[in-house]
């Protein structure tokens, strides 16, 4: 008898991507990661570097349990190391006892080596950003110590969808629609962060959990509506598949891929278009941006705006509208005022974007 | 004393729309709309066609009274005339009463000619997508009987916030949230349609009626649960700014411009990019396709399928990914089955698809 659908399915999401690890570090591992060197002419698969270890970043919760379980389970037959992190983020009176009953549970799940890391969160952003800053520092400073081909995160089709929604809310066109993805970078580690539950049900990883009797923790984050993603998790998204049916997450989920290819191939051509548009001075020609299409000229303005100091998280649709009316309705407007002092304004036919 | 501000609101947004389509029909009108011949060279003002007649879409309801009210007040300072039309979808008992007395009300605010016209509504596609094709199909009919030169609409912000969140549940990517467009055509008329409330929030056009003491009618239909789009106005949408902050509207329908801009951008790519992967016999180049951009291969897949027949409607997002896998993840799959009996299959480094 094979093991629960539920488990199975874990295991083959986890499977395939630690096939692509594998097969990115077959390529590449063989080079010396500190010189560049390619190998000896004579090097055989047995003078390869030792097995990559994989870590996994665990909260003790159902999706990030389940992804220790399929690792753990999947890893060794591959030759892979398994290990695993849990961020210790010192938010709720006794999170040390729970950072080490995590750890606890890892190692009786045979991954080694497995560490507690305490981080102190912020005030940026808001605390969930603060959050996650703290918590993406100290898995980069991990994986460096353990010099760790991936980590893996437990992010599921759920989280994806409720990301796509908090993208929504900020109106700010594809690339915030475009979610998480399944691979990201870190510092100095361009593909570091995996995503194997990404196309994947929160429900199946509760019921994988349950399937192998593995203990799971319930943050009691999750559920507290002073959070934007919790409210949006149990009331927003719950109203939304009611109104629109069940197949608003799958649809959140697919719009977010379709939302990261389209927002990669406009930001390549605005990237081309760039040289294009620029006069033999490096400025910005009015006239040339005038005959692209709004969507790739807006691009560039945005870039151009974030090259010249503005701060890209403060640049919102609403200025990138307001400078492209100097391209689009001139009608002889003054200088338009930026984030970070930054100022845009045209004159003699070129648009002039500088730190005022 | 100035009017309400919602009055003047409302005012505003139909007078901009109106000097749009004077702009317009000041570059065409003079052209003879048969023959195409251009003016004599002596042509003078007044010697121009007499002056256009712009139609209104009244429902009775809040949104395009007001719409009514507002065309009514301004198209006579622009020598423009107004007239009405409402359209008995018969889907209720006493439709046709309530048809004429919104003709009444139309005639009252002045506008000339005002016509009440009765469609039978078919059920294709739910019941929702069956009336909106008879109204279309009976403000077309409308338009070119009396030769108007615009169709104004009183969808508002609000409705094309429902409307992004309807197109995000068939999770198709960005043009299905890109909405409803401000100006978009009938057969015939690239033109036609005008959405002058596009910008303005529901409440807006409600308090207008309101400060000009003008009855309007609350249709059943948007408060009948049985309908995907009132679920959503009542239920989904609040939900969604309860958990994610009043400016959620504003966003779907900021989202939707840039989102329509992205669409159109990626659509003249794939258009321009579609014969440079074209071999000498027409045929489909896999080695070329694989060298763009995901987002422009795709389009290039959906434009090529739908040329061979298959129903632009039935063509999901799954099926052009089954196809991209020929180019992508070729591993000497069969041929792949589309809506319309179409048929797509990889023939020595070539894409076919033609129907079978």
């Amino acid at each position: 008898m094979g093991p629960h659908p539920a488990v199975a399915a874990i295991r083959l999401a986890v499977r395939r991507v630690l096939h692509d690890i594998l097969n990115e570090a077959g390529r590449t591992a063989v080079y010396s990661r500190t010189t560049g060197a390619p190998p000896a002419s004579d090097a055989t698969p047995h003078e390869r570097p030792p097995s990559p270890l994989v870590l996994v970043a665990c909260s003790g919760g159902a999706d990030s349990m389940a992804l220790a379980s399929a690792l753990a389970f999947e890893a060794p037959k591959l030759g892979i190391r398994a290990g695993g992190i849990t961020v210790d983020h010192g938010l709720q009176p006794g999170s040390d006892l729970r950072a080490d009953e995590v750890v606890l549970r890892l190692r009786e799940l045979g991954l080694d080596p497995v560490e507690s890391t305490a981080v102190t969160v912020g005030r940026e952003g808001g605390p969930e950003a603060a959050a996650r800053d703290a918590r993406y520092a100290a898995l980069d400073a991990a994986a460096e110590r353990h010099d760790a081909a991936a980590v893996l995160l437990g992010h599921t089709r759920d989280d994806q969808a409720e990301t796509v929604l908090l993208g929504l809310a900020r109106g700010s066109g594809v690339r915030s629609l475009s979610g998480m993805a399944a691979v990201s970078g870190g510092p100095g580690a361009a593909r570091r962060y995996r995503r194997p539950f990404l196309q994947l049900d929160r429900q199946t990883a509760r019921k994988a959990c349950m399937a192998q009797s593995l203990p799971v923790w319930d943050d009691p984050h999750n559920a507290d509506p002073a959070y934007t993603r919790s409210r949006l998790r149990h009331e927003g998204l719950p109203a939304l598949e009611k109104a629109l049916g069940k197949g608003v997450v799958e649809a959140l989920a697919r719009t977010a891929q379709l939302s990261r290819d389209d927002a990669d191939a406009l930001d390549a051509w605005a990237g081309q278009a760039e040289a294009s548009v620029r006069d033999a001075a490096g400025l910005l020609e009015c006239a040339k941006l005038y005959a692209l299409p709004p969507a790739v000229r807006r691009r560039i303005l945005r870039r151009a705006a974030i090259e010249a100091g503005a701060p890209a998280g403060s640049l919102f649709a609403r200025h990138i509208e307001e400078v492209d009316r100097l391209i689009t309705g001139w009608r002889g407007q003054g200088a338009i005022n930026l984030p970070g002092k930054v100022v845009a304004q045209r004159q003699g036919g070129r648009l002039v974007i500088r730190q005022g």
